[in-house]
């Protein structure tokens, strides 16, 4: 058994041992090493964006001192959801190895399904445009500031 | 212009101009008052998942005490990005208005595209199955252990 998801399964007995949140554990691997090891603190933490990923980046971005995680690598308990896995691609981390699939999770009672069900009718009713050109002078004065984009 | 939409615009410019992050602004609203608002701190913090929803999110949920801001609508200077966007479905909000759309935000420079274009191939050398077994036997411990699902 690969050494690194099975510090990720640990971790996440240890959140559920606890009822942290869901079985989801995470460890995030740089060189060969485990720079940083969390679990699903949802419930813990009241927080929604707390999946066992999220706070995995956290701390290692924490521990690196940057935002950027190239030559990192993410063994997780199960498939990324959409949020995680754009907290893995902002993160600019190489790969991901994930033990248990969205429908394992899906079978568990966890609801990763209606991210890719929503439909175009469904969609346009939750996410709507508003006041873009306000927005579009915002982006200006940005890009006019010379800012780093990352 | 719509007030909400002006509160999340007014926090960008907080943070563009502390050079905190991009020029992303969101505010949460529930019952018509806003009750968390937040910018981009990724450079701030060194941190690739403090986009401005995400940071909402975190301090709405912090402040009212729960990982369900149900019958919360947020507002956000920029269309979310798959991260925020999945953050936002496991808040249960209830709706979303975006300013500046996801091209807008790829022409300043942000690279939200990616997210989208990632082909099945690249997908695949991205994102590997490890050890589903395992993570099967944890997936059923937590099952059988009656653990609350959310």
């Amino acid at each position: 058994m690969n050494k690194y998801m099975k510090a990720a399964i640990n971790e996440a007995y240890r959140g559920i041992k606890n009822r942290e949140g869901g079985p989801f554990g995470a460890v995030i691997v740089k060189d060969g090493k485990i720079i940083s090891r969390a679990h699903n603190q949802v419930l813990k933490n009241a927080d929604p964006t707390c999946h066992g990923e999220m706070q995995a980046i956290r701390r290692a971005a924490r521990k690196l001192g940057t935002h950027d995680l190239s030559g990192c690598e993410i063994y997780t308990t199960a498939e990324p959801c959409p949020m995680c896995l754009g907290g893995i691609m902002w993160a600019n981390i190489d790969r991901v190895f994930y033990g248990c699939n969205t429908l394992d999770t899906e079978s568990i009672g966890f609801r990763d399904k209606r991210f890719y069900e929503q439909t175009e009718k469904e969609r346009a009713e939750f996410v709507t445009e508003c006041d873009r050109d306000a927005c579009l002078k915002l982006f200006g004065d940005y890009k006019n500031g010379n800012h780093e984009v990352y």
